[in-house]
């Protein structure tokens, strides 16, 4: 997993430090309720859409304080901010919405672990969308997004916003499409949330690819690089793992409390929501299985074709180096002329003939004997390929 | 698991793309209560069957609407869809029996995760059948049913009924054979299900036999194809599981809550269900181990041929070589004539049947080496195979 | 594990059909309460005895109806039933009885899983027992008994009874030996159960001996016959732990349930049998894991031996191929007499000596070599063996 | 383990018949209550302390009568029992404690589980004591020793006591040392428990020392006896943490129910005990990984050597392998005289020269081959060592 | 882990003896309460911190009579002790702060496992802390940390602080930074914890680094110490979570009992400690399943060495052994005078061209067929790398 600035085509090993501690800390002692703002971070976009049954409007906002008189007002409010900047507007923001210093840290020190936390009059939800890249590199893109659910307000934040799984809901919204207009601030968060949890599948999907190319290549061809992908999709595997349990323990606590800002027809949606967690859940650790299954196979892969050079190896050898230690025998200088016993076959008027006989049935006994034992077959079975 | 359009003889790695995402999902943002039909299937085909403890009709039905007058009468109604091909009557179906958008998506958008949620006056249960494929193809059939429980109704969807584990349960209401004429509609839905647990049973037996066919395989002739079979049966293995785990819990809770709609005798019968799903679980269970121990027998099997190579490369050669070396020395060229000392033996009367000897006795001492550190058992073991 | 018909010597991969989807199952959709009765075996024997502390009698029962004076009488009633072979007799037996047909398909149909289930005026116990086979075949003997305890009765039905782990008990109340005959029905069910849970420790010890002759096996002579062993002691320990594991779940439903059919004091004897249940669970865990361990090493002896062999080549070869170049090299046949420098060795008065000298170096200084690098302690602590 | 009679020095695979089947068991149908009685066993001792405050007596006891008057006095009573001997004292010991038939069978029938049982005026507490052996050989002791606390009285039986961890804590009362003698006989079973569970402690860091050797063997000289050694601390660890965990869950009952024979003050000081038993499962788990992980060490130590010996033949026939060719050329009779084209090269005044260099440089290519292959490294590394 | 005297450099399997058996351990038998002094060790140094909104006062103290003033007083004190080199001071401590002989024993008998315990007026939480070393020693210092949380006062309790995470706290109270001076105890306590488990994160930031290097490492350059790094990763991450593990549950236990010590607004702060806590044990679980997952790699890239070694061994014995066989015969002495078929090719005019040729084609044939069937790709791989 990526955060924030994925470069296709990385090697594995090559330069991936922050990938691997991907959660957020401070130095230890650090003061809690201090933001970390990356200060060449462009400064937080704020849009606001305002909507209810009859109209629905949407408008680019500059200071958070403008949000004010919308927390109060009848309409549902949803505010989306994106990217962390400015630590000046975080804190106004903060301000506006009550948010508890906590709250904004938790929001702004990203990545933290999905979570939902109650507060007096909002709702804190750590949620992680994530998103295929569109290239071959082998790995996602994920994003913290944070939403704080009101009474008849939404404010979401995300990181950078560099990919947009909010782009339907707000589409359906400028459209007053579906029932989303008559329904209440909840419902909106239902439908981000699902929005997010169905942003897994596409993942989950480009994973499954990969796997079945993995299967194939382990198969017909294995190399060490094969090895090394299944390596990488077993660690990409861990870290989808890691985004998406947590996300099942929200919605199963957003059903299970019985939280008053969430309404009870948003439940039954929300159960929807938790079947899927739960698919997504089941299809990652069925990968995580396979994935595993395919080290065994990589391995006997090597281990066959390692049989395969040492039969090529064997039944060459065994069959020339007997026929050389014939040749040999009769390369040998013993006088013929000193006595009878020496070399009498050099003076035969068959003996070249005959030792060649000699070399011919040697070698066809070795092949029958390989043949029988069945050393050949991988032989034609590899080139029939 | 292969949904709805199994072919025979698939290799491992082949065009098995909808195969891995198996469970369904729209575009991330997408409306809830979407529907995905599509387009070519055939239209839903409607089977009514209403029956008592004195008769029992059966008939095709046409418009959804015909099912209305059947929902409030006494006797048991039930109604069988088949086939996703028209929105229109689906949505119609769904008015008819009051279903919430959640439900009716559930029921089309296939697969989902077995699964049973209690409506105000219906039970909704989701759950998947599973038939083996007659011919070779290491896979199974799998389809998703739908059993919609009302008070004297039952409304099941499935998919296209390729398989019909329904049949004897229809064929017994029609005969009026046992008590099921006698009973309430919570007894049809136990009946069914208890058909789509019992399903399970013939593709547990069938990869039982693959079970054994691949010991016998792994043992006698290992190749890489067995390990193909390996790994395709244990990915089958997970998909079997991740069917029945769920389905154990749907009928557990349909045991455990106390919905009205389910009598206490009818959960009498499903503690009977419910064993099945758990003795079906252990098995898969057990399939799953044996299964992985193949692999390491079999990863032992190359490695003992591997050896076996080997003994033979290593005899033939570690006696041949020295044989070789010898007549090697004999056939050096140095001049007799310029020295006594110059290869005296050449000149010998015995020299070459000494030499013969010589290698003869190397020979005989190098094969008794390996007799006593027992190299040639491999050899005749294998022979007498 | 093998079902009534077990056959001793059968080898891994052969004729072990039944012996995989061990658990009965109808077709699916099949009517609930049929009986499968294989009409070859032997019809139902019924053996009563009825005792209290003063005496105790025991005869064989022809027609179930007989037993029905005894269901009410004071002195315990112990019904012992084996055999399916009648229908009609079972269907009576379950009248007299009073038996649920649901109850009837679970003691006929077996085998089923270890249950038990709490009826108005009797419990259900579904109980196996196990027995080591005498023979060297590498099974072990099972069978479902089925213990119907009413107030003052017992009926058991067992399988065929090939093995009776009852007759201690028969004897202990025919010679009124200890404090039996002064108990009550539901201490007559305990020690039949204690005798069916202890009936497994002879079938351990049994896996004990097997797995310490394979680890004196694995160590001394590895062969492939070794890891087929292991492989059959892995699937038998899958089928003993799924026999145990369910029986615990019974006792300590019975220990925990507050059934007024148990009492207090029966409870504490349970709490003994459950202790010991407990025991065999943890020996199968055990077991398991050793065996587990045993393939490890089995794979270790394999890469060791090959690894012998690999250094005997290897010396062998590296010795001898110098020597050969050697020999080569002074078989040229250039002329010395066209030029001094053509191969002036073979005229040297020491001429065939130095070449000898030098083969002799090369030899030793290999031999120093591999000496060195520990090659040949593997030899010597070879042939020591 | 090994309970009673261990042998040093015994190889794995050997006569270690008992140790595998390590729980008690009777003839399956025995009935409950028998006590196994080993006639050859020396008769038990019974040494009774009783202390209070002020003072402390140790006597030695013949007849279990005797120890009745202390069972009520208010001074506290500690029997210890030491062997199984006489069935007849046994029995009178279980009526001079009013013990019930199953406990007495219990402590006489070990091994058993340990476990906690509430009886109405006491608690048995069946606890397993271990102790490293002093030799090397690579097991442990292991002993039951049963703890019977009643208001005021204490009753332990161990089975043989060949090694004693109650010494220190009768020490320390005939010394009057520490707030012992202030305390009740909970107190006292407290203090044994613990140097039960601190005795675990010794066999631990003998396993961690084994361990460590195995790590160095592992790396630097791996042989076949190191994986053996592996296997059985791996045995041993099995061994071992069969004995704590249900130990744990002793204490842990220990402190969670509410039985009055235990002081509030106690149970603090059981909770030291309950960490300590938490540690020493850690202690195990932890090093049952690290034996697992040398398993794999080991396993590529033997594959890296055999890369080693391949290397080592590889090299050597490839640089020779060519030049024998090379000389085998030269050494064709071909007859220069015939033909100009007939190996002039044996006439040439270089030739025989030119053949040296044409070996030298094919012999230099290959090594600079290899070399840049990076082949020679391991040999360098090696010869370092 | 290293307990306080970690060495630089130390290869594994050399003198690590106390690293394993890393909890504290008294003979058996030892008196509860006893405490393990070294005398060499330094004496305690007592630091006391003494504040409230207004103000902040710190000072050394000699004796620890003189804290018991500030025990009633209303600011917040924070006695800070380093040292175990005294018992007399640590028993006058405990003294003071009226701690049971039991807590005073877990706080100087280190290491201990995490835990919180409540006493009447106090809580006491053992912690532990870890900090990376600096050179690269592939290990981490670790040190208990105990607190003692009373009403308005704070003790706590370190080894020897030879690093000190505290540093930043009692920066932030000296300069009155941040809400901490307006807190209470509670609060103060949570701060260190905080600074405590934030203190994983450094040493989680250096294990990733490390894998990151073994990762690569192990594809490019795979050495028995990758394997030997890999198994100390592995060890190392094993005493990480066990640091960590219980640390969770004890903010957890601090989080959920109503302990009256820690205030609701604290419970909050501690809530995102707990977060932090997780967060840690799921990169800790993470990494243990990729270093598992290394190993993998790492054995199969030395099977695919030894495959390499082997196509270089088998392509050039299978080249020249053919055509040493040929240059044999042809080095053969059969007479061509005495017989037209003895060797008629040494009279050839083209004689020894046709043998040069008959070798060119048999050698291009050889390489033509490894060519088809890939053996070439590796070496062309191999060195483009």
């Amino acid at each position: 997993m990526r955060d924030r600035k994925p470069e296709a085509g990385e090697a594995m090993g090559s330069d991936e430090d922050e990938s691997y501690v991907d959660y957020h800390y401070d130095d230890p002692g650090t003061m809690p309720g201090t933001l970390s703002i990356d200060k060449n971070a462009p400064p937080p976009e704020i849009h606001l859409i305002d909507y209810d049954a009859e109209q629905s409007t949407g408008r680019r906002v500059e200071n958070p304080e403008e949000l004010t008189p919308y927390l109060d007002n009848h309409s549902v409010s949803w505010a989306d901010v994106r990217g962390f900047g400015s630590e000046d507007i975080l804190r106004r923001l903060g301000k506006v919405f009550g948010l508890h210093p906590l709250v904004l840290e938790d929001i702004v020190n990203v990545p933290q672990r999905p979570k939902v936390e109650e507060y007096k009059d909002h709702l804190l939800i750590i949620a992680r969308m994530v998103c295929p890249t569109s290239e071959t590199a082998e790995e996602f893109f994920s994003e913290q997004v944070s939403l704080i659910l009101g009474k008849n307000y939404l404010l979401t934040v995300q990181e950078e916003a560099k990919f947009d799984v909010f782009g339907p809901v707000r589409e359906r919204i400028r459209t007053a499409k579906g029932i989303i207009c008559n329904q209440r601030a909840d419902y909106l968060a239902y439908t981000l949330l699902d929005a997010i949890i169905d942003g897994f599948y596409p993942v989950l999907e480009d994973f499954g690819e990969r796997l079945e190319e993995l299967e194939a290549e382990v198969v017909e061809n294995p190399t060490r690089a094969t090895l090394e992908r299944i390596y990488l999709l077993r660690r990409e595997l861990l870290m989808l793992r890691r985004a998406i349990w947590p996300q099942r323990d929200v919605i199963n606590a957003l059903i299970r409390d019985a939280n008053p800002l969430i309404g009870e027809e948003v439940r039954l949606y929300l159960r929807d929501c938790y079947d899927h967690a739960i698919q997504i859940i089941d299809m990652v650790e069925t990968y995580r299985e396979l994935a595993s299954s395919l080290t065994d196979i990589y391995m006997s892969s090597v281990s066959n074709r390692m049989n395969e050079v040492m039969k090529t190896l064997t039944v060459i050898s065994a069959i020339f180096i007997p026929l050389t230690f014939i040749a040999g025998v009769y390369g040998m200088n013993f006088d013929p002329e000193k006595s009878p016993w020496n070399m009498p076959e050099l003076e035969w008027y068959w003996g070249y003939p005959f030792s060649l006989v000699l070399m011919f049935i040697v070698a066809v006994g070795l092949v029958v004997y390989f043949w029988r034992r069945g050393w050949f077959e991988s032989f034609s079975s590899q080139s029939k390929k």
